[in-house]
């Protein structure tokens, strides 16, 4: 396989974008990473895409847009996989790339989830969780969550507050990120006094849906020498594991284990270990998911991923810098795009454009993408190299 | 790239299965597949469909399956480009092999399209077309092939029942295979008789719906000698293009160029031209398609294609043999399945297992994938290499 670069990155602001069309939306983003690439011409499109057939009567994804960015008569293809729909475009496109089948691919994690009168959202999503034997017993997405949150703080003895400090960072990291949705600094008390969503769920828990989209483009390393100075951003792992869809089919659903199975591929494949790890962007869709993230990926022991947040060391300056940008709880939870801000944010890292929430020295990042509740979850690890 | 070959093929019978679910359909024909190869751990799971997550509520198939099939921990992910969803599933778990990413995918095309109360799949299918500009106007996806028919008709003088010889063959050489959804002869006569349904498509143009399931194993080539004495089947051309999503965009609406693309490209990846190509499963979803297909192929010139089948030249004994297993009108187009119903149905050719159908010293099969009005369109070339 050939070694892979990020040429290029680009992003919309997640919100409620009622003045974009789904075309837009991704349109926006795509354009942003060409100029950021200098490239007018890609051979592929992968676009990562969880809810459009659903929320916008459109399927076909990879041709519509190829057809309106105007990479006419090219590849493309859509990828789903849940909330792991935007790593899973980046992991296809990584192969083709890698393969030697195309020498440029332009990924794209794109989702409309307003402003589509009358459509439930809520319905949508709980398509990434089992049909037959989770939804039909009415259980929600947050619901299936607020199950696995209970019982991590009736194992491991924490109280609610204690996942307090996964928010607070995030949405004091996200304050300094202009493409994040919520820009608003929260204490210990407004996070406890928030609405509760589905016990012990409540409101600042939980990560908020929202349009968006983010783009990358990847092409052979050994065609990139460095962008004006700014190190060559490499994808040195990337791995993609699975476990049972429904969660009540796991030997433990505490433990996340293809977050661990995915991890120890991409470390093994980047020849790192959790501890050379500058930057994490992990998939904080509930803070009951950071704590479980951490531990499966080697960052803490069972149990004990809440105390990483306590004990100061998740925010820009401490050991394991997450959510630099603002994470899914702040910077927004567009699904089928999250996976891929969470690329474009490492790339900002790893060329040193993250200003007040800058990892210093940041040169090893990774980012974690979960599909479900911990049913798919894809590793990807980059690295900067100086040109 | 490595060279990759298919090892096992596995399908079900395309009908209405009200007794199997959505995990079973898939499941059976993996499971075929599976035991057809020996194999009973495979590396990686590539899964095509286009409307689970509306017509089942379930999305994120490839860990759904991986799941239910007994994949447990390893790498899935659903591809989707409308009703060439199963050849995309298999381009992209074809690239993954390749790239020596790994050694084994297994690739499964499922749609389950009947027995959901209610639900409305012909809407479902029209999120294949252009939403906004061609859907929002009241057309639906008979209707767009209906006006390709009609200019078709109108610029190269044709009648209606020029056409009739693709739809006979197809259900004469359904015939003999019990895995195709109607088993019933039909004549001129008959054809110019049925209903219609958007003129000039009546009910003998196009294909059926059904609930269906084909599944493909894929290994690195140098891995497999030859199959108890048949011959070894490669993946010898495997390519994607695009054109407009809406069929109004088009330079010409009477040429699939996307078809014409990539089959050049499938060509010159196999080193083969379209005189080599023994057997032609092409995408009969109508037979206007059929027509269009052997043209931007190199079969026929344009506006000529349906003079093959007036010269009796489509049938198994002919100069390109179409459709050998009943094609889309007659085994059936259970719509991200059908991809790699073309796939299986070549394997079986190059094996020599198609008994009536068989076409005598079948080495080279083309197999040709369209999703939406010709939008996306994959074309792949198998090989049987004698071990």
């Amino acid at each position: 396989m050939r070694q892979v670069a990020i040429l290029g990155i680009g992003q919309i602001k997640v919100d409620e974008h009622w003045d974009l069309s789904l075309r837009e939306l991704g349109g926006n983003a795509a354009f942003a990473a060409m100029q950021d690439a200098g490239l007018d011409r890609i051979d592929s499109l992968f676009v990562g895409n969880m809810l459009s057939p659903m929320v916008s009567g459109q399927n076909q994804l990879g041709t519509f847009f190829s057809d309106w960015i105007g990479l006419w008569d090219q590849e493309s293809v859509k990828v789903e996989a849940a909330c792991a729909s935007g790593a899973a475009a980046l992991r296809a496109g990584l192969m083709a790339v890698a393969a030697g089948e195309m020498d440029s691919a332009l990924v794209v994690g794109v989702e409309k989830m307003t402003d589509k009168a009358g459509h439930d959202v809520t319905a949508a999503l709980a398509t990434a969780a089992d049909a037959d034997y989770e939804v039909e017993q009415g259980v929600s997405f947050v619901g299936l969550n607020a199950l696995v949150m209970r019982r991590y703080m009736h194992e491991f003895g924490w109280q609610h507050e204690d996942f307090a400090p996964f928010s607070i960072n995030a949405h004091a990291n996200a304050m300094h990120n202009p493409y994040a949705r919520l820009h608003e600094k929260i204490s210990v008390d407004k996070f406890e006094k928030s609405s509760m969503v589905a016990t012990p769920i409540n409101l600042l828990d939980a990560s908020p849906i929202g349009d968006g989209a983010a783009a990358a483009i990847l092409v052979p390393a050994e065609k990139v020498a460095s962008l004006q100075g700014k190190p060559r951003v490499t994808i040195a792992g990337s791995a993609s594991a699975t476990d049972s869809i429904a969660v009540h089919s796991r030997k433990d659903p505490l433990f996340l284990s293809a977050a661990y199975l995915s991890s120890r591929k991409a470390y093994d494949m980047a020849k790192v270990g959790w501890e050379d790890i500058d930057v994490f962007e992990l998939h904080d869709a509930f803070s009951i998911m950071s704590a479980l993230s951490l531990e499966a990926s080697g960052f803490a022991e069972r149990g004990q991923g809440v105390r990483l947040g306590l004990e100061n060391e998740i925010g820009p300056t401490g050991r394991v810098p997450v959510c630099t940008r603002g994470g899914l709880k702040a910077r927004g939870h567009p699904v089928g795009a999250t996976g891929m801000y969470q690329i474009v944010e490492l790339v900002q890292q790893l060329r040193g454009e993250c200003n007040e929430t800058q990892v210093d020295g940041a040169r090893v990042g990774m980012a974690q993408n979960i599909g479900g509740s911990g049913a798919t979850i894809l590793t990807h690890i980059l690295k900067a190299e100086q040109g």
